[in-house]
């Protein structure tokens, strides 16, 4: 699997057509893209200028909204990952 | 729900034709998107540079003014909502 | 009223037409927009690093000279003001 | 009178043709702008990150060069005036 | 061999048609650049405000997924390389 | 004389004609700008974050190189003069 | 002889056509500037934001990898030199 560097996060896209349990549907400007993912793996966090290390907000398992454009793309066993900063997530669901 | 990270700030949109107790209209040149909103819910604070987290300034019910343009719009049972930072709120109401 | 969000300050204008106590009248190349205005809340202060909160110099009833194009516009019960940054005011009159 | 705001400075402009004591005289691809003035008021400092706040270095009657550019005119009594940061400020003459 | 500098990291690249044993594959639009190496040496890491360095995150040794475009490309003996930036590395395979 | 603020110097400019001790000569391509100079006053220097003054590197009377279009030229008594920020000299002579 | 300020490292360009012992060769897109050298000077180092001095991880005699189109040509006694910041070497040799 995939353990993604410092305040990053590894999110498996929720499809548009999926409807989620709370019945959250993005409006028409955002189609282009999907918007939400589940969170498959977190980094160790990040730094701060004192030296304390910051763990995320998010764990594994949450649903989560992100911006558009966000992350990059990588394929594993014919899945498709998306790897983001966790200050590109706006919401947890 | 939606639980916003860190500094960020969920706004309900107040529209621009319901006029406010206080009976605040935004000028004209801000009418293609609206200003006001209802706060919903807030994230648990920004961190500082020596570890210290800093709650948000606003709190649930607040009624806020925002920048034009600022924030992402998404759509919960039918309902917009928008994820704003709160640095992009200006001013309670 | 208007309760402005860390170190922003809410201003009501003061008309070029208006002739200040001390005289002063703005060039004519800042004639577009007013430069004057008078301060009728502040925020909390901003956060410093060290988790120290910062105090604004201006206080409510200062007449105050800003920079031009700085901050949002707002109407209040007819009554226009102006939403700028501490930063963006240059000095009191 | 004008009381800056900050690290910003009020100076008196001297005009290129009032040639200073010290005989300065600026070249001529500084010629559309004034490039040097008097200072006739300070503002409290700047504030560091550790909540310590630095006085400015220049002095009420000091003669400065500042950068072509910088700062904003305003007007007081018929008399010009330049509102500068102190960074903008190079040299006391 | 290259020892680098920082918080840099040295990369023998690993070609797209080569499957790792994890079965990753690009996705199309990233077929102009590989985004896979092996860590074959790592810097002394980056030096904190405070003067703590920080060691890398990934060591030699590791498969990591790198941001396409990210680095500068050397030949050693017919081999080449990428130096990149710790930060330029999303995940580890 | 001129007292720069902060972290400047003024430097006394060196023609490139001037062929130094050291036998410097600046390749073509910096011809239309000198880009040596002798020190001959020096900043208070700069403040850092935690309010501790750095002193500068360099002192009256050392040669030096420095950045190309870095300063803003001065004329006093019929004597050219650079203004400079230390960072923009590249090394003693 | 060069003394560079702060973290800055004077470098003796390494033609390309030089083979080095270890076979370093250079891609072709990178023979318009060399990119190797060998350092000749140092500087005393960076200032850390707490008054810490951090000296350069190169040293006199080391032979680096640095980036295109960085640093500054002079020339020296009809020898070429490149004054160049720490952060623009990737890599020792």
């Amino acid at each position: 699997m995939l353990k993604p560097l410092g305040d990053r996060v590894v999110l498996k896209l929720i499809e548009q057509e999926q409807r989620t349990e709370s019945g959250i549907v993005l409006p028409d400007t955002a189609k282009e893209k999907p918007q939400q993912g589940e969170v498959v793996a977190v980094g160790s966090g990040r730094i701060l200028d004192n030296g304390q290390r910051v763990e995320l907000e998010v764990k594994v398992g949450d649903k989560v909204i992100f911006s558009k454009y966000a992350g990059t793309e990588v394929k594993v066993d014919g899945e498709e990952y998306l790897i983001v900063n966790e200050r590109d997530i706006l919401a947890i669901l």
